[in-house]
This record gives C-alpha cells, sequence and structure tokens, in this order.
C-alpha cells in the first residue's frame, strides 16, 4: 500500500468490529482500516493534524511519530494516530469509541417527511422492458436478427427508430434462439428534443430470453460528502423494496469536499477517492440484494444525484478547478456512463445517470431535491434550504430559480466545535434549562451516555441558554448566575452540560464561547445568504410562502430553536416543511417518472448561481447576522419579543467578527 | 501455444522471408508462421486435410504425423505440413514458393479504373474539426467547462443540441486550459432522421488544445476474406495519402467464409479469427502512417466495407448462423463501436463504423461498391457483379435492385484446380493457341516461370481452348488432335500448359477435363445467377444498359473470354465497366460524404435479396449454363457466330452435373 513496502504479508485484527485483514508490512494503518471496511475519522484526510483517527494498539508493532495531536499520556496507553503509523507486524488494534464512525445510527428515523410535495407525475419510468415474440426465421424471411427484434418492436409496441447498444447486438443470436424467438428488451428513454419536446428515440439496452418483465428494477442514489444511501426501485410497482446506507468510503481522506479535493491533487489521489467511493457504492448494492433477494443482473439503471464535487470524483474527473476561482465544474450536464466502466459491480448494459447541477458549489443534490420538493411546480415564493458542511440556498418558485452556496463551515455537523460530534449514538441532541438553578436536561441520541454534542444539539443548546439568559444576544456567557456549570475553562468561558462521572468519555462535556461563535458564524452565514437571494428578486424574508428543509441535518432540528438562534426566518411555523434527504427522494422519483427526469433538466437550466464570496450584499447581511437572533431585531419579531421579557444583562464583550 | 506445452522456448526460423519467433516446445508450426507474419497458405483451416501448407524442415525436429497429402517422397525430403506439425527443437524452415503467399503482388495494377461513375455529392465529411475560442471563465460568467465549451460552438458555428462523448467530458478541464481556452474540437455526425431527413445533432467525439484543424485524417478498409485494404484519407483535401494491402491473416485459420465460420465454433476459435483480422488491421495502420508521417492520433475514424461474415467476425459476434439455413445474420445495421474496444490501434475517441449488409451473402462490401459505382443515382438498368469465392449480383437502378449470391466455388480464385493458384507471381495469366500445332503462349504475373494458374488465366485458357476447337462446347478434349499436349492424366484427359523443364515447380503445368467442368459449373452458376435476377424483374441479359464489374479479379478478367465461355452477358463491350475494389472506392467515398453514407443505409434498404439454393429457376438456368457458352445458342450471338466457323467435332462425353 505504501512505495517502499516489503511483500511480507501481515494480518491486522479490528476490535471492536472483529474484522482482519492481510496487508503488506508497511502499510499504512489507517489504509487497512479502511480496505477492511472499518469506519475511523479522519477529518483532516490522514494529514496527522486532526488527531480523530487514534487507534489503541493492543499487540503488535507499528511504526509511527507522535504529533502534538497525541499527549503523552495517550502515547504511554499505546495510543496511535492511524493515519501516522506503519505496519510492523501482525497487530491486533482498538478503534476507541471518539475516533468510531458507527453505521447503525445513519438510518435512525428523522422527522415525518411528506412526499406529496411534487405532483401530478405520470408513473412511466425511463426504462422499460417490453416483451415481444418474434415470428422464426425462414428462407422467404430471413432478415438479420436485429432487424428482426426492431420489426418486432415496431409492429407490436410502434416503436420507430429504435437504435440498440452494441451489447444487445452481441448477445442477440443467442438469447433469441434460447427464448425460441420469444424475448425481453429493456428500452431506455432519457431526453426530449429541445425543440419538438418529443421524447428521443429509445434505446435497447439489454435482451433477456423468455418473459422478464416482472423482473425489473433499478437503483437510486444520494452520493453525499459524509454519508451514500441507496434503494433499490421495483419499476414495476414503483416502489422501494430495499434501502441502505453507508458512510462515503472517502471520508477517511478528509471531512469536507476541499480535504478531498486537495487529496485528488496527490499523485493517484483522485484513483483512490474514485475507488473508495465505488466501494462503498458497491457494499450497499450488496446489502440491497441480499436484503431484497433480487438477482443483481435484473437491475437496469442507477440514478444518482450528488454534489458537484462528489459527482466528478465518482466520474473520475479531476474536481481541481471547483476549488480555485472562478470555480469551474467540468460540466453541469454529464453524459450518462456505464456503471461497469467505473467499477460499480451491475450488469453491463446499467447506465448511470447523475443529476445535472449548476455550479461548483451547487450540485445534483440540490437540482435533485428541489425536484423531489416539486419547488419548480408552484407559483407560491419558496425557500429550500439544505444544510450540511455546506449549506445550499434556492429562492423561487415555478417561473424562476435562484440558489448560492454558503460556507457555513463544520459546525453544524459538529465540526470545529470542543466536543462537537456527528449525530451518532452518544451525541447530546436534547437540551432544556431549568432556570432557577440553570441546571440542563440533557438527551442522548440512542439513549447512550453523553460522549458529545451534535450539530442540532448545539442548536438546541445554544437557543436554550439564550432563552433564559444563560448567554447574552451576542453569545458570550452572563458570569454572574449563581452556578457551577459556568465556569472558565482553557478557551475561556464555557458551560458543563455533562459531569465526566456521567459522560462515555471520562470527561467534562461543555459548551464554550468558542463553540458559541463558531455556531453564529454558521447560522449567519446561512441566514445572511437567505437574505441576499431573496433580497435580489426585490422581496424580504417575511414575505417567504413556504420553507423546505432537506437533508439528514434538516430532520433532526427544532425549528423553533432555530428561529430563536436566527437561522431559519421568524415566520409562521406552518410554512416549514422537512423531505429528509431530497436528494435520494429526487433520484427515486426521476427513476419513476421520465417526465421528472425531463424536470430535472429544466430545473438545473433555469437556477441563476449567486457567488456570495464576493458579493458586497451578503458580507453587510453576514455582519448584521452575528448576534442571537439577529442586530436587526424587527427581522426576528417573535423572539425578540420573548427576549425582551428576560432581565436585562449588559454584554461586556464583543464577539470578534 | 497448444494446451499441452511445456514451459521452454523455442526458436523458429523462416527462410525465405527471413523472420524469426519464439514460441514454447511443443506449439503448431502453422500458428507459428501465422503469429510470425509469415503468409502460409492454409485452405484447410489447419484441418490437415488440403495439403497446401508444406513446409520444408531444413533443421531442427518437429512432430508430426504424415497424411495421405504428403508423398513419400515429400516426406523423406523433409517436407511437413505446417499445420499438422508441433515444434520439438528449434528450427529453420523454408516455405516453399507453392505455399506461399506473396504480399507484393497483392497490390498489382488491374485495369483503370472510374470513380466518375458515382456523381454529384457533396464533399462534406461525417467527421468534422472546429476550431473556436472561447471566453476564459470569471467569477460572473463560471458556468462549467463542458457548457462553455458547448456555447461557444453555438454561437460560432450554430451548432444546437450538440452531445459530448464521456472521453471528452474527462479531458476537458485539462485540454481548455493547456490550450489556453483556444481549442478544435472534432465532431461526427453519420445518420440523418428518418422522418425530417434532417441530419443527427452532432457528437463532439475529440478535442485537442491550440488549432489543429491541419491534422485532419481518417481511415477507409475493405476487409475481404483474402485480402485486407487500407487507405488514409486527408479529410481537408478529400484524397488518399496513403495506401496498403496485406492478406487477411485469418487465411491460415481457411481459405473460405464457410472454413471460418466452421473455425469459429472451435472454442476459442472466434477470439482468435478476431485477433487475426485485427492483426492485419493493426499492421496496414502502421504501414500507413509510415508511409505518410501522420501521427496516429490525428486519425478520427474509420470506415469499414466487408461481408457479412467478415465484419460479424470483426466485431466479435459468431457468424454461427450465417452457415445455418435459413442464413440469418445478427445484424444488417451495426451500431458504430470504439475500434479501440477491438484492439485496433488508434485513438480511443475513434469509432468504427462499417457498411450495412443486405443478407448473410450480400454484405457491406457489396452496398459499398453500389455506392461507391452511383448504381443508386441512374436510372439505366445496371448489372453489378462482384467475383471471388461467392459471386454476389445486383441488378437494378435508382428505384429498385434485388440481388443474389451465387456459389460460384473457388475456381475463379484457382480454387479446386489441378495446378490452380490465387493470382501472384507465376501464375499463367494470358493463353494463346497456335491453331496450327496446338502449342500455347502463356505469360504469367509478374513474368516469372510458370508455377501454376490462376483464375483469369483459367478463363482466357479455356476460352482459348474452345475458340480452336481442342475442347468442345460440352469441355471435353478432342483427342483426335495432332498435339501431345493432349494426353490422359491421373485424372483424366488434361492439356499441358508448361513442361516441367519451363516451370518453377518442376512439374508439367496441365489444365484438366476436371477443371474446366469446374470452371464451367462456377461460370453457370455466376451467369444463371444474373439470369434468374433479371428473369425475376421481368426483362432478359441483353436489355442490361450497364454492367459493373467489381473486385481484385474482375479487374483482371477478359470481358471477351469471359463472354466467350458463357460467364458474361454476350451484349456490346462497350457496357462494360471495372470500378476494381468497390468495397474500398465505397468506404472512400463515405469518408469524404455524409450524404453517400446516408445513401449506403438507403441503398442497404432498398435491395432485395433472392436466395438461389433454393429457386426452382435458378436450378433450371444453371443446368441450362453448363455448356460453353449456353446451352441456348441465342443467348450468346456473337459467340455461337463464331463457334459456328469451327470444324463440327462431336461431343464422345457428356458433363456431369
Amino acid at each position: 500500500m505504501t512505495k517502499d513496502s516489503t511483500n511480507k504479508k501481515r494480518r491486522v485484527h479490528f476490535n471492536p468490529d472483529n474484522v482482519d485483514i492481510v496487508v503488506e508490512e508497511g502499510a499504512n494503518l489507517l489504509e487497512a482500516a479502511i480496505a477492511a471496511g472499518v469506519h475511523v475519522n479522519a477529518s483532516c484526510g490522514g494529514a496527522g493534524v486532526c488527531g480523530t483517527c487514534k487507534i489503541l494498539i493492543e499487540t503488535g508493532q507499528v511504526e509511527s511519530t507522535r504529533t502534538e495531536k497525541l499527549s503523552e499520556e495517550e502515547y504511554e496507553r499505546g495510543l496511535r494516530q492511524a493515519c501516522q503509523s506503519r505496519i510492523i507486524t501482525d497487530l491486533t488494534v482498538y478503534v476507541p469509541v471518539e475516533s468510531r464512525l458507527e453505521k447503525a445510527i445513519l438510518s435512525r428515523e428523522g422527522k415525518k417527511v411528506s412526499e406529496a410535495l411534487v405532483t401530478g407525475w405520470r408513473f412511466k419510468p425511463p426504462l422499460s422492458k417490453l416483451f415481444v415474440e418474434l415470428p422464426p426465421p425462414t428462407l422467404e424471411d430471413n432478415t438479420g436478427d436485429l432487424s428482426r427484434l426492431l420489426r418486432g418492436l415496431r409492429q407490436r409496441y410502434n416503436l420507430h427508430n429504435i437504435s440498440a447498444d452494441f451489447g444487445v447486438v452481441k448477445k442477440l443470436a443467442k438469447v433469441l434462439r434460447d427464448g425460441h424467438w420469444k424475448v425481453t428488451v429493456t428500452t431506455l428513454i432519457t431526453a426530449v428534443k429541445p425543440r419538438t419536446k418529443e421524447w428521443r428515440r429509445p434505446r435497447v439496452i439489454n435482451i433477456e430470453p423468455g418473459d422478464t418483465r416482472e423482473k425489473h428494477y433499478s437503483l437510486a442514489f444520494d452520493i453525499g460528502t459524509t454519508t451514500i444511501c441507496g434503494q433499490l426501485l421495483d419499476l414495476n410497482q414503483g416502489k422501494v423494496i430495499a434501502e441502505s446506507i453507508d458512510y462515503n468510503g472517502q471520508i477517511s481522506y478528509g471531512e469536507d469536499v476541499i480535504t478531498r479535493i486537495a487529496y485528488c491533487q496527490k499523485r493517484g489521489g483522485l484513483k483512490k477517492l474514485q475507488q473508495a467511493v465505488v466501494t462503498t457504492i458497491n457494499g450497499i448494492i450488496r446489502e440491497l440484494v441480499t436484503q431484497s433477494q433480487v438477482n443483481v443482473e435484473y437491475i437496469g439503471h442507477i440514478m444518482l444525484a450528488g454534489n458537484t464535487t462528489m459527482t466528478q470524483i465518482l466520474l473520475g474527473l479531476d474536481p481541481k478547478y471547483i476549488r480555485l476561482a472562478p470555480y469551474i465544474p467540468v460540466a453541469n450536464f454529464f453524459p450518462p456512463v456505464r456503471a461497469d466502466s467505473l467499477g460499480i459491480k451491475v450488469g453491463k448494459q446499467v447506465y448511470l445517470f447523475t443529476f445535472p447541477s449548476v455550479a461548483s458549489y451547487v450540485g445534483g443534490d440540490i437540482v435533485s431535491g428541489i425536484v423531489g420538493a416539486g419547488v419548480h411546480q408552484r407559483k407560491n415564493l419558496t425557500l429550500f434550504i439544505d444544510v450540511g458542511t455546506n449549506g445550499e440556498i434556492v429562492v423561487g418558485n415555478s417561473d424562476w430559480m435562484v440558489t448560492a452556496s454558503c460556507s457555513a463551515g463544520p459546525a453544524f455537523e459538529g465540526g470545529g466545535i470542543k466536543h462537537g460530534m456527528i449525530a451518532t449514538d452518544g451525541a447530546i441532541e436534547e437540551f432544556n434549562i431549568n432556570p432557577p438553578n440553570f441546571e440542563p436536561e440533557i438527551s442522548t441520541i440512542g439513549g447512550a451516555k453523553p460522549k458529545g454534542i451534535c450539530g442540532s444539539g448545539l442548536i438546541n443548546t445554544v437557543a436554550g441558554l439564550l432563552e433564559v439568559g444563560v448567554i447574552s444576544q451576542n453569545g458570550k456567557f452572563n458570569t454572574d448566575l449563581p452556578t457551577k456549570r459556568i465556569r472558565e475553562g482553557t478557551s475561556g468561558y464555557e458551560y458543563v452540560l455533562s459531569w465526566a462521572a456521567e459522560t462515555q468519555t471520562g470527561k467534562d462535556i461543555v459548551i464554550t464561547e468558542v463553540d458559541i461563535d463558531n455556531l453564529i458564524r454558521a447560522k449567519a452565514a446561512m441566514y445572511a445568504g437567505c437574505q441576499t437571494l431573496v433580497k435580489s428578486v426585490g422581496t424580504t424574508c417575511s414575505n417567504l410562502e413556504q420553507v423546505i428543509i432537506a437533508g439528514a441535518f434538516g430532520s433532526h432540528i427544532n425549528v423553533e430553536k432555530c428561529i430563536t438562534i436566527g437561522f431559519l426566518p421568524d415566520i409562521p411555523r406552518n410554512r416549514f416543511t422537512f423531505i429528509g434527504n431530497g436528494s435520494l427522494l429526487g433520484a427515486r422519483l426521476t427513476s419513476f417518472s421520465r417526465d421528472l427526469l425531463d424536470d430535472a433538466r429544466r430545473v438545473a437550466n433555469m437556477m441563476t448561481n449567486f457567488e456570495l464570496s464576493e458579493n458586497v450584499d451578503f458580507t453587510n447581511n453576514y455582519v448584521a447576522a452575528l448576534f442571537l437572533p439577529h442586530t436587526n431585531s424587527g427581522e426576528f419579531p417573535s423572539v425578540s419579543k420573548a427576549l425582551a421579557k428576560l432581565p436585562k444583562s449588559k454584554p461586556k464583550r464583543r464577539i470578534s467578527v
């Protein structure tokens, strides 16, 4: 796995997963974990600077440098940074709870979501299966096999000007005869002609002996930077028959798209990341076919939505220029690609379709979400918001759409927060505070002992602290309150959410002023983005008639608390709707309806992207939003009214911008 | 090369080619010759039954069974059948003149041919190169690379709805920036929409940095059963800049399509034949780029015409059902295929187009020839004839065409003839006879000492013998004539063309009654085919307004002599035209003109194929034609008139049918 490897083989046993892998001596321990399918946190992409990939060496030897991310005590206990360790002997290693990515939690239920937002679509998948019975050839009728097939399809289904893939031609003679001239063909129609709006002629992409119409499946995928979700769809019944989710295998090469793009610039980096995501996809496909007992050869199509970087890496296209101003993706519309040519383990005939994107930071996942939510179908003014490391915002309706991406930073995902973590078991999510003694009531995901705090927990905590005056509107602690939970820590004032004795980590879990600052910056970026877009079309946030919140994160937030901190606009609460994974939703629905697939193209074309990074309006809005909920209290009337009831405590310190 | 090979390496040196190859001990000697590029005759495809692959073992040992094809004397001298020999030690072998296929003779000049038969076509190749200069991206104009390119093409060339191959997308970012936003794209347009007759939207198949419009080439190929001809075309100037020809590497696996199809049924057989033809094609491409000093990466397209079997084998499609009644090809229209995926060594972007065919035995080579000859453009009643092992016949004009294939047998190519050979150095081609003493005047191809007799030589000889009464109209020798050249041989009566002392082989070269019978059968099949087709459209041969003779064989025949023996119809001689290699001609012209390419599709569709094998009319015509020139003397008035002047000699024996 590394260049200077010898040829000796070493076995590494990973606990608690109880998984083995044999690698060459000298191989990198983090890469061995990735290869073994053990999910290890590694935010920095193996650069050694984040310290999240600590692994305990139980037996055996590694060659490993100690960086400042590892305390002397930890080093003594046998902890090593996996990314900095080379395997010398057979090993038994233990991945501590802090370093682990738990797969189980990925599929926890979020808020109830609605699919009825997109309406009136016709169930007519782009992929069809047609059974046809042909007359066997005779001396009088000895036209070629292909002409015979196409003639049959013309006569039986009135299909003209069909073309056939070469793969079909290759097996045609055998399949026709094996099926005794009764065969099932799979056709694909994916595009309309721009001028006439007619559908382009179908392609025959597969042929099977006999009548196999009942076995008609496809895959929908959302390729996220962090997680990958896949669904196996029955195209006859129009329903999901299996679903699976896993971490994107690229996660161990870096947490965010920027780190991944940087990794692609290393020699062989792009290829490694491409293989990592394909490995994850293949794992999900295996899981889906196992769950459903569907033979993989009957999967005929893949519809995939992802952000621009994820899409490019999957297709093996260097994302280099996405990161460099003026932020240029290779393409917004990608031609369909044979899944097989990317290493995806499905039949050779399967095409992979990727959703078109709008810009480098507004990708196919957003277009997919918009279509899934039917934003393009309605006249009312809609805000569509998908929050992750980058928050993407769309404002518009059936006539126009503007969009932007805000670099919110990783706070919403628990990143850059002292005890932040992603939303898995043990993450503090619910927070209430008891005004008399300022003691917290917390609950964690999965009900486990607390391990850290996740993004939605952070919002709830900050909102709770603000509501009772533990923090002031500039995010600083009221140090005069009679509670030992507010104290001065190593990085300024902090509030103790959970004492060491009650936590999984054996350490106090705190929220610091720096954490609160980070959250304020994140929510300010998002809100300022919304304001800027809304203003660009001549209106204000208060006029929004609908707010659609997409994304796994979105499914777990508390709208009220989000409004309290000034992240979501202060409008009637019944205008908010959650759609969960909008990207996957759109991928599924377009698999069921070629009309919606065509909509996706139109949506991508009708969106106007705003680059916020150099927009003066955005900068002003951003600075004005660096307050809880906002420096302009008129933006958040209901919150301002509630806060006005609190006893005044003068802000002593200013927030740094 | 064989299954039970050891791993020891053996070197085989082939003389007179002076070529070495290293193979595994136990390898088959014929396959070693093929791998070394040494052309050895092997009519039966290595089955050991034809005895044409005799090789002299000069030093070293082979393990070889003696079959009846090898006399004891030959075996003693060290001759072995290459196909029956396994290599035991290092070898030096000599390929005798009879067993050799000489490449040099392939390109000998034939009759003067005319390209002006097809007229009025527009020089507009399917492949275009377009230079475009794009504005570099800015924050205000940060559309993706692909959209930018397509926008540029739209603005500069008014090209709408273009699609781009994924290979273009893959290198797009780099090429645009390497070229400083000045690039040359290659587009391909190959089909019209059936209803509107508009050309389909172009595909962008390649992109190069800078302005490379001057470097714009393609390849035209004729894939014959025996020989493969290739031309390198300059698509800017519309001319041939290099030409090369070689034996089809499959020839050592069998001489005719039926043997080849049989070979494909062996395990791995199809793959071997596919690789053999690809190896020949690659050799020709190497030769073409060497001749022209054109960089192979600037070759953008391949247009290829071949008979149905050759096309299927090249594409890796089992030709099994071509041989079995009711004779079904996999397809008449093949989708374009990436040349690279077949193993052809050109750029990955190159598509290979094959000419559409009409039936299992009327292939793309005939369609190509028809288009090249412009038969589809004219109103006059035309007979198009391409003679080889199978003779293909087309009768028609711009409104309709009927076609058939006649199993003439190999006589026209020197096959099945006692001293027959293909038309290479030393083959007797011209024949005149001196009536007083019945002594022949012969001349050979290349002026070498006689080695055998080729197809055109056979026609000239039989016509000559008939004209002076050495043979009667039923093909039997007049044994009363005062010449010792007529004698009784091992297989009946024969005429000595050349005495042993004057020949290369050191043996008398003769023409036997069996040979004459074979020729009569071959010409009868062809003429009966013409008659049947002509009659099927309600006319007679005498009404043919034009006869176009295609094929290398056709370029060397003497029309007068062909009429004498009753092979070609007895009509005014100025109605005959030779077009040489019509298949290659059509491949070249369609590379220059997309209109002609579209014509090819129409031609293939408008042709009606007649299966002659079970046609009663054909059988009757055939039997009637088993006479010199014909049992119905009215069919050949000028010949009958000339023959009537000869002294009568009663036929003593009947020809067997």
